[in-house]
């Protein structure tokens, strides 16, 4: 099919289909709010993704110096196989021994968790396909799939049962052309981890119906106190599960664009095609930096336990503040997660009758009280926002008491309810951001 | 349509499309390869287009340092935006200023140039267009087209014309459904660099036809004396060109993955579309690491000029050393090139009677030699072989001397020739490799 004029008597450059179609939902949703801060008050940003942002948070010194020492090294520069240095495989098969056995071979080095979810994607859904996401889900899968024709389909998530699958819906989206199931554990945004009975649920709809699952476990061992995380493939019995992780934010680096594939496929399901489409795959632009394939090995080795306990605590303890505060803005209901680093905060908009939605929430929450959060609407999930925990403790409380100034102000409780709930309210005080 | 059987009562996942037709030619080729070698000599790798194999050439210390300082930055640790940090974005628009006016907008940072290849082509070609190689030319871009739909013709180069383009043959490879032209100057495998009145001629091909350019310039400076290098931006006049470079070769850097495109359409013939569609699809795996991208400015800023002469140098000398001994070759015919760091032989293939074609011909030349040069085949162009001219001098010389034994016992010139020819080949002394 031909998109040009006959005879081309012009100039007439279209975009490709995948071009035009590969969307990046948070950016065009954010790129379209009105966002302009007060200018009386400092912009506390609670919506980037980001560990990094704000200083607070570092990788440890090993991670470091393990890159230092590839800095120096003659290996570093030269290229690597597609696929990434046999060293860096198997580094990346030992650190991940708790979710299965792997082979070095098994694993795939990327440019981050997004590349190693694209990888996975299209190594295994076709045009005309569809995957399963869950909502409210991270939407990074729409914008690697819908350009490559295929379509995503949502399964609902329970906000009233910590986040769980809904496992009817779930089971009642899969059809004849559903190529994969993505689990998103620990969730962005929803910082559910889910136990062992509910991954042994979700694994029986994907064996019922003999459907993959792409695992995306970049937030991994991100767990809070009392609860633990379970790779999915370690609980597979025969259903191939591909899984997505890297460095990214275990480790504080998004920059340095590390990730992986692994390959579970015990049962051979996925077979020789499957790997050597995924090798096919990562041949098209020869694989992640070896700058830091090359200090890989010492990164996964020897990066000490106490960094990680260290900064999941801290993130637990933001949690804990967050909700706590929060949980005294009328008009709001936060969700204490359980993992990764966000919180989603239900809006309850009959509460706010002269805003429309969540967006104009945000919008008006940065006019007013210069803090930003993510609308729902990025994560497909309406009525809700979501808040990034890693912020430093002095911002997150500065913002959660700009939260609480904003709701009081804003919030109609009906003249009755008003009565009864004012005493609750007390309008904060400025708090200054150390 | 639906790959599935109905039901689904079994497992039955097939690879994708894309990765079912995505194929590394060269690796393919290779491996296909009987290369035992001759365990009696060292083997001698004139196959892998990587200047950093053999340790004999290093990136300047300039560049070393920019990264040093990059990983004790908190800056390289963040996400970067999907298109690159605006500095880098800044530092690769004045650095590539001899290909026209460039803003940071019209940089597009990857990871690589393959990178920067697959977002040009994927940008702005659709399934069932087509995208004009040159032939013989470097299979990458087959490898990164088949897989989206997108299918390869091929333009001739004139060997006895200094691998200049056969414009008559381009121009009749232009269909409806052409979508782009390739333009690999400097060349890999040819070392072929194009003077101003011919890239003219190439630019008044697209120029009448209506077909934009994607100008793969990683080897923008790789010319020898007497040679001058021109962007093809730099001279067109309405054609729109992305033209896709990087660190990899220049700055000795392949492993680092650090790309870009840069997008030149004065008359805004690709316009917004093009723009966005670039900028959508770099966001699908955002970015190369941002440790170089940190680093960018510095590197493409302070590295001294006399670092580049000096590895031109080296090039050109064994540019010339490998001609003028594999012209003593019999059967064979070096092609000396003007640029990069190849150099293609013709074997003349009716004087080896005893030998099929030119993939048996290295085939048994590591047999019996060690040494390995790529067949033509990996580059559609059969009866040649392509060597690399950056490993060490020592190296090259053994290499050169082996294949004139090599062809000297295999080379039949018939009762006349033999006669006539035989005092000029003198069966050449083993050299030790220092
Ligand atoms: C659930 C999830 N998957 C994947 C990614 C992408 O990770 P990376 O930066 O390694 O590409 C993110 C980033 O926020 C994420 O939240
Ligand atoms: C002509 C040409 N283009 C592109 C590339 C790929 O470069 P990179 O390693 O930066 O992806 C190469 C590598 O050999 C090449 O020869």
């Amino acid at each position: 099919m031909s998109r040009r004029t006959p005879g081309r008597k012009e100039w007439d450059v279209r975009a490709s289909t995948l071009a035009r179609n590969t969307h990046n939902k948070i950016r065009s949703i954010v790129e379209n709010l009105r966002v302009e801060p007060n200018p009386q008050k400092e912009l506390i940003a609670l919506s980037i993704g980001d560990p990094t942002t704000f200083g607070n948070l570092n990788p440890p010194e090993q991670v470091l110096q393990a890159v230092r020492e590839s800095v120096e090294s003659h290996s570093s520069r030269g290229y690597a196989p597609a696929k990434g240095h046999l060293e860096a495989r198997q580094a990346v098969a030992e650190y991940s021994a708790h979710q299965g056995d792997i082979e070095p071979d098994d694993v795939i080095l990327s440019s981050g968790a997004s590349h190693a979810i694209e990888l996975a994607i299209s190594a295994i859904a076709d045009s005309g396909q569809n995957i399963l996401i869950p909502r409210p889900g991270f939407m990074i899968y729409q914008t690697l799939s819908e350009g490559l024709g295929i379509s995503i389909k949502f399964y609902n998530l329970l906000p009233d049962e910590q986040w769980k699958v809904d496992i009817d819906d779930l089971e009642s989206q899969i059809d004849d052309d559903t190529a994969a199931i993505i689990v998103i554990n620990p969730s962005n945004p929803c910082g559910s981890v889910y136990n062992k009975d509910h991954l042994l649920e979700i694994l029986d709809v994907a064996a019922r119906n003999h459907v993959p699952i792409i695992a995306d476990e970049i937030y991994e061992h991100f767990v809070f106190s009392g609860h633990k995380f379970h790779a999915l493939s370690s609980l597979s019995v025969d259903v191939p599960v591909l899984t997505c992780s890297g460095l990214t934010k275990r480790f504080l680096v998004p920059g340095w664009r590390m990730g992986w594939v692994i390959i579970h496929d015990r049962h051979n399901i996925l077979g020789k095609e499957i790997r050597n489409g995924l090798s096919n795959l990562a041949s098209r632009i020869l694989g992640p930096s070896v700058l830091v394939q090359r200090a890989l090995p010492s990164i996964l080795k020897y990066t000490p336990q106490t960094f990680f306990d260290d900064v999941i605590l801290f993130i637990e303890n933001q949690a804990k503040l967050a909700y706590e505060e929060l949980r005294r803005a009328p008009g709001l209901r936060p969700i204490m997660p359980q993992g990764a680093m966000y919180m989603m905060i239900e809006i309850k908009m009959v509460l706010f009758p002269n805003i429309t939605n969540e967006c104009q929430f945000v919008e008006r929450l940065v006019k007013e009280q210069s803090v930003f959060c993510l609308p729902g609407k990025c994560f497909e999930y309406p009525n809700y926002m979501r808040i990034v925990l890693t912020v430093p403790e002095a911002y997150l409380r500065e913002a959660c008491q700009r939260i609480i100034l904003f709701c009081t102000e804003h919030v109609d409780l009906g003249d009755k309810c008003k009565d009864m709930e004012s005493n609750e309210v007390s309008v904060p005080q400025d708090i200054e951001v150390s």
